[in-house]
């Protein structure tokens, strides 16, 4: 008998493999009564530090599964003992749909006409194209494909960078972001919060984006050195499209919200009305997996990845 | 030698053809000295009707050519004696950005996101998906290709309908609209302004779209019976982008203004930086046609194409 905890009724997930019997918790303070057996907890949204600490050191605990793509929130509090994995693909759609949709939001003035609508005014200006456009995929993995494909009838040009370079798939390595950079219109931060990515977007990296280029954040506000981007963005030399923030949520008043050349979302790339039930696919495939002694996906290590 | 007119100097063009001689013509009332020669005029923007009933009637003219894809202002005032062109393929790029960008903006509630920017709150929200959304484009030719090509890679089904079907393309004939309107998740309108288009999506097309459905005018604002997208838009049942309406420019207090689950743009769905050199090309290609004795593309007949 395997017992594992969902945040909704197992039916959510159409139903458990044999062998499995679930129980529902929904990240509050007190435990289901299973805890000193549970082997495969599924983290709700919202658990606090305190919780997490105490979860992820259950006495029979194997696996932790995300039902998110960032796992950076959760890896503090892993003992080296239980296999962290993610929801990877389950958010592609709708981050990569996010990410183009503020790519031509941006490049062809949809904010400046947004507000001349409130306004009612007409206010008729040509705008730069998206094609023709350089476009830099910065973290290219599963959601960059997504991104990709969305681009691939626009007439631009994308170049890929990952942590390790993949020849075969035309993706280059870390080494030769700052030689890509300069050549890009587009900048698309798309990579894992770890050690090394980290504020790794600092005053130095926006230096070598050329004038006018757009930098898109589909990952985590801790990837931007947000006063490093704020004097950029104070001297339009550089646009942004941010969907995270640091600190996040945007407290009022924060410079962010009045910053020129900016269009900030509220953490929605992943929020569709479809994404539990894409999160829960992911899930159940996982466990599927498990009940069958199969080795798991998605599997991210100490360091993030 | 072939005389002809150019809204500007002939190196935008990129020179002429042998045996080609060009003036400048920028729509003025007062016309080039050598109005009695003239065959092939380019017609600027803005040029008055009087000024265009003048021009058309030139005794030695032979080809009017435009540099825009919509032809109905030009129309009415062709002699039967005279060619008719209009640029397509010049703008297809930019309205097929327009026409994707307002679809993912919608559906993913930019303009909410926009306003809540604006008042600097973080107003997180989840929304619909364009994964698995139907398409259906009314009007399918060059730019509606180019609509389908850059929605090749988001997981959406295309429906298209054209004057005429042309089954191997897949596109049906206008007698299949109203079978198809009901499924339909988004409709595209790019079809001409001709006698059957004009408010043609009246009351009666649009009780025939489905509960929530997105209208998308990437045409001409006569295609659409402004009070009647009014009320559905009042009642909350159907959204709309609209990038051309009717009256055009919308006037200050106008309803359009202010009504809810409306993107507007003011007619720039065409306008990028580039568009003038792309429409140029299509008028280039078409001179040294013209100046070779070969046959003009993208001729408009008197009823609109």
């Amino acid at each position: 008998m395997t017992r594992v905890w969902l945040p909704d009724p197992p039916e959510t997930l159409g139903g458990l493999p044999d062998g499995v019997v679930a129980d529902v918790w929904t990240g509050g303070e007190t435990l289901p009564a299973s805890k000193d057996e549970v082997e495969f907890v599924v983290i709700p949204f919202g658990v606090t530090p305190e919780t997490l600490r105490k979860v992820t050191r259950l006495p029979n605990l194997k696996v932790v599964q995300l039902t998110s793509a960032g796992a950076e929130r959760i890896i503090p509090y892993m003992p080296a003992s239980v296999t962290l994995c993610n929801a990877r693909g389950a958010h592609d759609a709708a981050t990569a749909e996010w990410t183009v949709g503020v790519i031509v939001a941006h490049l062809r003035n949809f904010p400046r006409f947004s507000k001349a609508q409130e306004e009612g005014r007409w206010d008729f200006a040509p705008s730069e194209s998206v094609a023709g456009k350089h476009v830099l995929i910065v973290g290219y993995g599963s959601i960059g494909g997504a991104v990709e494909r969305r681009l691939a009838g626009w007439e631009v040009t994308i170049e890929r960078v990952a942590r390790t370079s993949r020849p075969a798939e035309g993706v280059q390595g870390i080494e030769d972001l700052h030689a890509l950079l300069p050549s890009a219109d587009v900048v698309v931060l798309l990579v894992p919060v770890t050690d090394e990515t980290r504020h790794m977007v600092n005053a130095q990296f926006l230096a070598g984006m050329k004038d006018g280029a757009l930098l898109v954040n589909a990952a985590r506000g801790a990837i931007v050195d947000t006063d490093a981007l704020l004097k950029e963005l104070n001297t339009g030399r550089i646009k942004a499209a941010l969907d995270v923030t640091e600190p996040e949520p945007l407290p009022p008043g924060h410079p962010l919200w009045t910053a020129p050349g900016l269009l900030l979302t509220p953490h929605v790339g992943g929020a569709v009305r479809q994404t539990r039930q894409r999160a829960y696919a992911v899930v159940s495939a996982q466990l599927a997996r498990y009940a069958a002694g199969e080795p798991l996906q998605n599997v991210i290590g100490a360091r993030g990845y």
